[in-house]
C-alpha cells in the first residue's frame, strides 16, 4: 500500500526528469516538522500521506522556493521600483515586512532610507533572511523575526509607517495570506499617512480561446473512463471481483479533476477574445475582511468584438488574473511621486502567478456581436478558508435568442 | 507568493499533461478536509502550504489511488491466491481486514467462507468498500467499518482467527503502517491459531549498476549548481542584492534532493551486480514494536562474482526491497495448504513497489573478486514516525587492499 498523488502517480509511476514530475513531491529531503503525532490517523491511509506532507513543508524552507520567486523578473522589478523610486516615502520611516522569505523587500526597504525594519517570517526562512540581511549591509536597520507578523516582538500598536509585503496568490486571493496582513494592518499601521505597498489590488475575469489545452483535458477525461471500463472488466475476469458499483463515483471524481478545476496557464494577448472586466477592486488600507473573504456574485457581459469575414471565434472558458498597484493610499496621505503597477495579465508576459483558467465542458464557437453574460463569484472553502472555488453560471445572446443558462462550480486547487 | 513542491515547480512551470507532472499535486479538487484551521500559521508560507495538502489528502478517498494498487497484478495475484487458494483457513472463520480501501480483500476472505469479516478503513473509501462488498454479494458476512482498527466495535478482544492486510510501504517500513497492524494484532488475534496473512515479511539489500540513472541525478546537481549561480550573478546586477551568503545552503539543500535521496526504480534483474542479503526477516505474528521500529546497523558483504574476460562491474549504489509470505505462522498452528510470496524483487517484474535506490554520489568500477562491506540501517525519524532514513557505511577490498570508509545518510521520502 504506497500510493500518493491524488491522480498523481506513486513514485513508481514515473523514472527520470526531477523537475517536471510528481516525484518532485516525494523526492524531497530535509529535516521533517514537529508537528504533533497522531496514532490514531497514522495507517498509511489518506490522512497520514497528508500528514507526511504537513510535516514535510512546515518544517523545511526551501531556497529553490525562494529561488522561484525571486527570479519572477516581473514580481521583483515591480517591488523594486516601488520601493527604489519611491524612497522619499521611505525616509526615516518604521517598516514592517510580512512573510519577508529571504528578506529581499527588507533589504531594498532599508536602502531606500527607511529608519527600522522588521521583516517576519513564520518559517525557517527567516535564518536565511538574516543572512541576506547581513551580508547586503542593512542589518544595523532591518529586524528579522521569526514568527507571527501579528504578534511582532517590539513593535508598538500603531506605531508602523509603511507596511511592505508580497502576500498575492493565485488569482489574487488564494491563500488567504491578506486575512493575516489587514490583521497586521490594523493593529500595527499607523492611523493617519501608514501606507500599504502595494496599495490596491484589482480582479479580472475575462473571456479567453485556449482550445488545446481544454480539448487536451477533455482526452484525458476520456482517456480515464476508458481505463476504468478496462480495469472492470480485467477485475472481473482475473479476481471475479465485480467493481461496476463504483464507475459513477469515479467518473464524478474524474470529471471534476479533468474538466472542473482550475488550471495555470501563462496565455497570450491574442487568448483574450473580448474585453476583460473587472469583477473587484480593494483598497488594501481600508479593505474589511468582509471584502477580502472572496468575491460575492459579480455580474459580468463579453461582447465578441468585430472581425474579419465575421469568421468565428473559438471560446474555451474564462480565465481570473489580478494587478497590483503601488499608488499610495489616498486620501489623507501623499500621493507617491512613482506610482507603478505589477500587472500578470496575459499581456504582459510572465510571472509565476501566470493566470487561473476555467475551461468549458464544452466549448463555444461564437460570433461577432455575440454576448456571453452571467455571474462569477469566488468563494471561499469552509473547510479550508485558504483555498476557493469560483462559481460561474453564463448564458448566450446572439440577436434576440438567448441559450439556456449553464453553471459550472470549480475548484481552484 | 505562490510556491508549492520543493524543487517542484508551482503549478506555474508546466503545463500540458496531468499524469506526469507535479500539477497533479495541485490540480486534483474535491471537497476539502476538517483539519481544524490555525491561523498563526496561516501565512502563505511552507507550514499554509503544507496544511493546504494535509486537508487535501485528508478528506478525500481517491478512487484514482486505489486503482493504480488494484492494477498492480503481482499484490492482486498474490492475495488471490493466499486467500483463495488456503479456503480451508478461512472456512468459519472471524477475519479483520486491516485498511480494507475499496474492500477487495474483505470480499475475498467472504468468498473463501469466512463466517465473518470486519473490514476497516480510516478514510471515506469506507464507503466505497460497502459498495462493493454489496455488489460482491457478501454483505451478509462481511461489514465495514470506518475508523481505527485499533478500536472495532463489536469486536471482542482476543477473537479474531485472520488478519488479513495489505500494510506494506516502499523498502518494507515506510508509512510504519505496520505499528497498527501489530497493535491491532496484539488486541485483537486470538494468542493461539490466531493467522497473519502475510505471515512473514523480509527485507533485501543488493549492490546495484544503475548508472544511467546515477548520472542524470548527478548533472541535474551539477545544473541547479550553476542555475544558482546565474540567480545570483542577475540578483546583483539586476537589483544591488548579494545572495551569494545562501550559496552553501542552496548547494546542500540541492544535494541532499539530488543525491542523498532514495528513488523508486523498476530494476531488472541484471542490474543486481552481486547475491543479495537479508537483512531482516519478521515473524508478523510475534514480531515486536522494537523489531519493527527500523533495522539496526546490520552488516552486509558483496563479493564481486565472476565475469568474462575480468571485465569491470559499474557499481552505481545500493537498493533495498522486500518480500512477504503466507506460509502460516508456526508453531502451533496448522501450516497453509498453499504457501505462497509477493516478492517486489528485481526479478519479477512490476509492483508499484518497485525497489528503493540509493545511489552512491560518486559510482565505483569493480572487478570480479572485489569485495564491498559495511552496514546498514534503516531508522525511524523523530519527527515524523512513518518516515525513515537510511545510513550506509561502506568500504571496498581489493586483495589486500581496503578503501576508505564512505558513509552516506539518505532520505528515503
Amino acid at each position: 500500500m504506497e500510493n500518493l498523488a491524488p491522480n498523481g502517480t506513486s513514485n513508481g509511476d514515473n523514472g527520470g526528469k526531477f523537475d517536471s514530475e510528481i516525484e518532485d513531491m516525494t523526492g524531497k529531503t530535509g529535516s521533517f516538522g514537529s508537528m504533533k503525532d497522531d496514532s490514531t490517523i497514522m495507517k498509511g491511509d489518506a490522512g497520514a500521506k497528508a500528514k507526511d506532507f504537513a510535516e514535510y513543508f512546515c518544517s523545511y524552507a526551501y531556497l529553490y522556493h525562494q529561488k522561484q520567486m525571486l527570479t519572477d523578473h516581473r514580481r521583483m522589478f515591480a517591488y523594486h521600483e516601488a520601493i527604489m523610486k519611491n524612497s522619499s516615502i521611505f525616509e526615516g520611516k518604521t517598516v514592517v515586512d510580512v512573510g519577508t522569505g529571504t528578506g529581499v523587500l527588507a533589504v531594498w526597504s532599508a536602502k531606500a532610507g527607511a529608519k527600522r525594519v522588521v521583516a517576519v517570517e513564520y518559517t525557517d526562512m527567516a535564518k536565511m533572511a538574516r543572512v541576506i540581511v547581513a551580508q547586503n549591509g542593512v542589518d544595523a536597520i532591518v529586524e528579522v523575526q521569526q514568527g507571527s507578523a501579528e504578534e511582532m516582538e517590539g513593535v508598538e500598536p500603531g506605531s508602523v509607517d509603511i507596511i511592505v509585503s508580497e502576500w498575492m496568490g493565485y488569482f489574487l486571493l488564494r491563500e488567504s495570506m491578506l486575512d493575516s496582513l489587514v490583521r497586521v494592518r490594523e493593529k500595527y499601521l499607523k492611523k493617519e499617512g501608514g501606507h500599504m505597498f502595494p496599495s490596491h489590488a484589482t480582479m479580472y475575469w475575462a473571456l479567453i480561446e485556449d482550445e488545446r489545452e481544454r480539448q487536451v483535458k477533455e482526452q484525458e477525461y476520456q482517456q480515464a473512463l476508458e481505463d476504468w471500463q478496462t480495469f472492470s472488466h480485467q477485475t472481473k475476469e482475473f479476481y471475479d471481483l465485480d467493481m461496476a458499483g463504483l464507475t459513477a463515483q469515479y467518473e464524478e471524481e474524474q470529471k471534476e479533476y479533468y474538466l472542473l478545476s482550475s488550471s495555470w496557464a501563462e496565455l497570450r494577448a491574442e487568448q483574450v477574445v473580448a474585453e476583460p472586466v473587472v469583477i473587484r477592486r480593494l483598497d488594501l488600507k481600508s479593505c474589511t475582511f468582509e471584502e477580502i473573504k472572496g468575491v460575492p456574485e459579480t455580474p459580468f457581459k463579453f461582447v465578441i468584438p468585430p472581425k474579419d469575414n465575421n469568421e468565428p471565434v473559438y471560446v474555451s472558458g474564462f480565465a481570473g488574473w489580478f494587478t497590483t498597484d503601488f499608488f499610495g493610499n489616498a486620501p489623507g496621505i501623499e500621493p507617491l511621486p512613482h506610482p507603478t503597477t505589477l500587472s500578470t495579465a496575459p499581456d504582459v508576459g510572465y510571472t509565476h502567478w501566470g493566470q487561473q483558467v476555467f475551461h468549458l465542458v464544452v466549448g463555444l464557437e461564437l460570433f461577432p456581436g455575440d454576448v456571453v453574460e452571467g455571474t462569477v463569484a469566488l468563494v471561499r472553502q469552509v473547510e479550508n478558508a485558504r483555498l476557493y472555488h469560483v462559481e460561474v453560471a453564463f448564458q448566450v445572446r446572439r440577436g434576440g435568442v438567448t441559450s439556456k443558462l449553464v453553471r459550472h462550480k470549480y475548484q481552484m486547487p
